[in-house]
């Protein structure tokens, strides 16, 4: 496939991330970045991300295709408005939740030329400093509503995916949210509130760093993430996340219970109930 | 210091890794290994985690030392027997709570040859094919009530951990109990309640596989950890265990508060103060 001019709008993790993937596989012949901070922008072309930064309107000028690296609540916002001034430029997102961005952009006259997509990678870290080589690797991407995009474009963003060694799945936006909120999002809610536990009642701090194990590190890295990122996510993934967080308190509630009362067979069970996790995540 | 004939009681996940370790760094002269399972016993000899393996009472006659590497409960029930029965030995445990273990041999005639401990370090598997190289180095120990132990016993046990490269605290049992709660017991409920909630509700298991993104798999992971090792320790820490359980339930109902109401600026600040658990966890 010819390599093409692509314009990545946010340069932080996410979209600093793929930068160096297109690059090294050969994917663009020119990277654009634009990123609203223009802190952002000088530091991914200091680390070499972007061989170039430029504002919107040139960007898109520009470009043969324009990838979307920002929060969702920027996301809802910039897609109408950029799809109104696109030609033939293929669009796509790599935002966590997609349900109200295919809903807003629907009956657009130019929605072929848009792709919604969520490859599952990220850390607990953000900013252009944050991008790292081999990201996405190996890992699932899924492309939401694919019957609303143009053949071509379709065709180019799974090229994409694939040369830079993701696996696609295919699902309609509300699927994708829906499994969201169990396989990213609830986690990140969990590790927050976890690493709010320990602050609000671990007054020795110095205890925790001393005696942290790698279990409670692994429980609770995630609460070193964005809020910019994770804010808009929840409020766009409302209903889900809240059905999941509703679960995963009841949950709490039957150890606390079992705790209390000092029922080790209903621990145990508990115990050995999470156990079959192992089925899924070896 | 003189090598030592080693028994090591439990030759699981906890007592196999540190039966390497004591091989490698040339503490012991003889490995005994001692284990309710005949199967585990047989798998450690093939695994060469231990050059032989006897009952109880051969491996008391036989050792300079006797490390007990099983479930905290065991631990209650085996430790007075135990004292009742040796004469000079060394007596270590490993055990993820101390107080009421410190507590029911408190005034025993041998208290002093008993030596409290708790390595902080440990895996979701279990069993001696758990059992890893390397493991425990650069992971803190903590001696607790070193008063109570004789000086001869004490020093042999710092020489031990710092031997095979773990870095020493020393502190009272209630005060390991309350720490231990916040920085590993927590962790291990959060975990088992979410891989509950997400088995309970997403009934597309190939879903959660396929999409599973490392933030997922790293707070769930824990969840594959032995009930016969955490029950007994949830028991054990009961009071400890649900003041932070109660406080991290009360924690994950601001964010579904914040949510609910669509609060965004709640929820940021939420989130902004999770993020200072940055200060601690690098």
């Amino acid at each position: 496939m010819e390599r093409k001019k692509i314009a990545i709008v946010g340069v932080g993790l996410i979209g600093g991330s793929l930068a160096i993937q297109l690059h090294e596989k050969k994917i663009s012949s020119r990277l654009i970045g634009v990123d609203m901070s223009k802190e952002h922008e000088q530091k991914a072309l200091e680390l070499e991300l972007v061989d170039e930064v430029m504002d919107m309107d040139e960007a898109i000028e520009a470009s043969d295709v324009i990838i979307l690296a920002i929060p969702v609540d920027k996301l809802v916002e910039l897609l109408p408005a950029l799809m109104d001034r696109i030609d033939k430029q293929i669009v796509v997102d790599l935002g966590s939740t997609k349900a109200q961005l295919v809903n807003v952009i629907k009956n657009h006259p130019k929605r072929g030329r848009y792709v919604a997509t969520h490859p599952m990678w990220g850390t607990e870290y953000s900013g252009p400093q944050a991008a790292v080589r081999g990201a996405y690797e190996n890992k699932a991407v899924i492309i939401c509503n694919p019957d609303e995009s143009d053949a071509d474009a379709l065709e180019w963003v799974r090229y994409m995916y694939k040369k830079i060694g993701m696996h696609l799945l295919e699902m309609e936006a509300k699927a994708h949210d829906l499994h969201a909120a169990y396989v990213s999002h609830i986690s990140h809610i969990t590790s927050f509130a976890l690493a709010n536990t320990v602050l609000e009642k671990e007054k020795e701090e110095q205890a925790i760093f001393e005696l942290a194990s790698a279990g409670f590190e692994s429980t609770v890295r995630l609460a070193k993430s964005n809020p910019a990122m994770w804010v808009p996510i929840f409020m766009q993934n409302k209903e889900n996340v809240l059905d999941v967080l509703k679960e995963h308190i009841a949950q709490l509630t039957r150890f606390k219970e079992s705790i209390e009362k000092e029922d080790s067979g209903y621990l145990m069970k508990l115990i050995e109930d999470a156990n079959k996790i192992r089925r899924i995540i070896k």
